[in-house]
């Protein structure tokens, strides 16, 4: 199978286009029936993971090149169908893996859209026009506001149970009962109402905000677009920045980035992810970032890295554990944080940061055990020591090694580590790793911008382990021959639950309760199986559950 | 297969004895290896579901039958051995809807555990001497202090992930991350860490409260047992009440109870489960209601409808949908709201209460679609009005049937449905009911007492649907034809998710995301397969695991 491709550009689209008014744009949902990854037709606007793609770049590129947005209507190109959801046959022939992928990215890019809303003030509405069922109210309820079209024929659904056996697999169960707060037996009706619910009803349950005659629809979706985008804060007449092609040379065992690199150990099931540390100093001014574009070296990485993460996640499902080094000067890591941090009135600079607190998302709900190694040379600082606060455990070296004239490792805190990261959990990781030590964690804010060696990290709880040059080998073969002989799937699970402790949000709710009940149903014979419902679909044959409720 | 037993008394135990000193009990688990409900040895104090029907039957009467007791030690009778946690022949044998219903006791069981430490002040500690293994740690895990005999040998343990590959099903990964708060890379590496950890470094990490050396062990424990009773506010001198067996009657297609009753209907896929409203009116005084003991209308029925509930789960598997309906005087219901809620300060009373939230619990985390039918004659006031809230859906009859002079069915609210058995996520079911509308819950506080009848239930929000007699039986039928015909996987999942709205705690945690995430494992061919670790578990085969990371 060729590796999936995460990169991708307006003019490559085969399903979505933009089009601008103001500062509001239309982000209009065309699929092409036969612009499917695989061997199926893409009826109805109904997507696949390469539709989703496609959408994940379009959101990402309005926040970077296009800042005069403040509204963002998503809404369909064709006449009378909004969104059928996810594809059916795709879904059908998708192995188990594939389906937990397709959900865990079409998840983040809905978190995305409600991320830009709330951090970017590019505040998005849904308009609905034709049905939005499963998948596509599930789109729709990733925005901030959502119009249906009252034609006494649209209508919003999620028939995935009724219909397929499965449950909405992009967060709409928790979106419904959380975000739209409808009341839990209505909930309960509509979730099982195959043809779902429209007009007034509509909103009277609080499933849609509005519901708008035909006759009044155009007009009245874009002066509620203008009225959304008069709330906006984003900055008139700034100029965006292109984002583009990334650097990227993709060998056999080895994908190499600017600033990151990727090497493969199969034979190991081992990945090691490479990030390094600015190579040139801080821009003289806001002005000269905005010049360098996306070559500055934030965003730079935050780019490179989600692409390696994706990647692997994907296209290398075989591996299991993903070592994490950095490479550079601790310095000019933490005046780039400063420079990020002074400059945080910029609408770019805000952008970078919000960008970099996905990645490290994107991290903290990858299926992989994640190991950092804080090593001589090493520059986990600030922003890049979050790597090792997102890793499952982190190693680091006590003093230098032998024939290595560098200075002992060292990992070294910045404003970076105290809030621009939040989890998903709504703590940074320093507040989750510290949940049950308060007090360590502020004496921990006193250390800021002071290099820690490996044995006051290890004692200050900011590393697991700490070993001298002559046990680190060994200590690292063991723990990485114990790690990828254990199974998968439980190391999936036990990551699932230890990576988030503390608060709940609607987002731990998709990622940890709701991606765990489907991926449950995934395996079920009731859906998968040779009489389950979601591979006899559209068959006309009608499936044979095993009654036994568990 | 015989019907799984829920109800037994100390006399039959063959896995615990209980031994009283003054306000201290030790609740001494000593498994009778040949006592498992299987044919397998339950060695080192491994557990089964049997012998966890025995812990919740202790815990229970001692908070009716011992309130004197005021700090419960929990410890092993055999030498040198705590708990092994559950037995891996059992969980390699069982089907996967047993392993389900399985962990859901054992995690009830424990939650209560926690619930009589902090609601009865009938405080839980652990003392373990030898290895606390998986479920053996889990249920040291539930006890408000855990102490840990320093022997250089005796440690705690979660080895499900690397020796079994599945994952800690009894709430360990929870507890340790969310109520010992165990930094996550350190508990990350005792999860992984087949051997565990022991003596001053399980203290260090959070996974123990103290170590003892083995010359003090009796002393220390029996001194910190008297010191943590001398924070209960548990009565002197209370005389507790017996909770003597339930007159039940089990007949092919019935369970009768003295007020309740379960009727199946295997063919539909149906049960209906009738609660009687109270026979005689309150007692005279708070002795008088002692003296009635278990046959105190709110306890018998508490007792009554759990044992139904449980029934149901286990021996009704293929009953996917549970009609509740009351039958009884509303009046009457709410009078005994009123004898508890003023006899609050009574510990009898107070038991009564929390027993009553457990029961309302059980009901929220049981995989079957529950549906309140408000009829005619019905007696949904107050407590038993928590069952239509509690239920999925709920539907009212407007007006009268022909031939039948009861007057119109009538929702009454009392105070217990402000506060008294609030949900796993700690809001009431009102509250959870109404998080969009907190107005229209304020609202609901001036009709207290007040019968409300079909269309302002409906208009108030009360109930889901109401329909007038010549409506009611085809609405209700083709609902239940509909229900019924759903794949009983996905409506186990949708009610999972719905049910719970709003915050999240420790409880929806290990309900919600740890319970799905081991579901899904406890499918998965690397833990269930030929080759899987479950299976192989023992027999001196390596498990064969399918490397994607999913």
């Amino acid at each position: 199978m060729p590796a999936l491709e995460f990169q991708t550009e307006p003019a490559r689209y085969r399903h979505w286009r933009v089009e601008y008014d103001g500062d509001v744009a239309y982000l209009i949902m065309d699929v092409d029936p036969a612009g499917g990854l695989g061997d199926y037709e893409l009826k109805l606007n109904s997507y696949d993971l390469g539709v989703d793609i496609e959408l994940n770049d379009a959101v990402q590129r309005l926040r970077f090149e296009h800042p005069e947005v403040r509204c963002v209507v998503i809404k369909s190109g064709k006449d009378n169908v909004f969104c059928a959801g996810a594809n059916i046959r795709y879904l059908g022939k998708a192995t188990h893996g594939d389906k937990v992928n397709f959900c865990k990215f079409t998840n983040e890019t809905r978190l995305g859209i409600e991320d830009a809303s709330e951090n970017s003030k590019q505040i998005y509405i849904c308009a609905i026009n034709g049905n939005a069922a499963g998948g596509g109210y599930e789109l729709a309820l990733a925005a901030d506001h959502i119009m249906l079209v009252d034609d006494r024929r649209s209508a919003v659904s999620l028939p995935e149970t009724p219909l397929l056996a499965v449950l909405p697999g992009t967060g709409g169960l928790t979106r419904v009962t959380d975000k739209r707060k409808v009341r839990r037996d209505r909930a309960d009706v509509f979730c099982s109402t195959e043809e779902g619910i429209r007009g007034a009803k509509a909103v009277d349950w609080r499933l849609v905000d509005e519901v708008v005659p035909n006759s009044k629809w155009k007009d009245a979706v874009a002066a509620r677009a203008h009225e959304i985008a008069g709330r906006s804060d984003r900055p008139k007449d700034a100029k965006g920045i292109a984002l583009t092609p990334l650097a990227r040379k993709i060998e056999a065992d080895r994908v190499t980035y600017s600033h990151v690199e990727v090497e493969i150990d199969r034979a190991r099931g081992l990945a090691t992810v490479t990030v390094r540390g600015p190579s040139r100093s801080t821009p003289a001014s806001i002005e000269a970032a905005h010049a360098l574009g996306d070559k500055f070296w934030p965003l730079a990485v935050a780019r490179e890295l989600e692409d390696a993460i994706l990647h692997l996640r994907v296209n290398e499902a075989a591996i299991g554990v993903v070592l994490l080094r950095t490479d550079g000067d601790a310095k000019a890591v933490l005046d780039h944080d400063d420079f990020l941090g002074k400059a945080n009135g910029d609408w770019l600079m805000r952008e970078i940061r919000h960008y970099l607190k996905r990645v490290l998302k994107r991290v903290d709900v990858t299926a992989k055990s994640f190991i950092a190694l804080i090593e001589p040379g090493s520059c986990f600082a600030g922003t890049l020591a979050e790597l090792a606060f997102a890793a499952d455990r982190s190693l680091m070296l006590i003093g230098t090694r032998e024939g290595d004239n560098r200075k002992p490792a060292a990992l070294t805190l910045g404003q970076a580590n105290f809030g621009w990261y939040p989890m998903g959990n709504g703590l940074t990781r320093l507040e989750t790793r510290f949940l049950g030590e308060p007090k360590a964690l502020d004496a921990l804010k006193g250390k800021i911008g002071e290099p820690i060696e490996a044995e006051d990290a290890a004692k200050l709880g900011l590393v697991t382990q700490a070993y001298e040059d002559f046990d680190w080998d060994d200590e690292l073969r063991v723990m990485l021959e114990e790690r990828t002989s254990f199974s998968p799937d439980a190391m999936t699970g036990m990551e699932a639950n230890l990576r988030f402790a503390g608060p709940e949000t609607m987002e731990t709710k998709i990622f940890g309760r709701l991606t765990a009940w489907q991926n449950w149903i995934f395996q079920r014979p009731n859906a998968i199986g040779e009489q389950g419902a979601l591979k006899l679909y559209g068959s006309g044959v009608s499936p044979t559950f095993n009654r036994e409720r568990i």
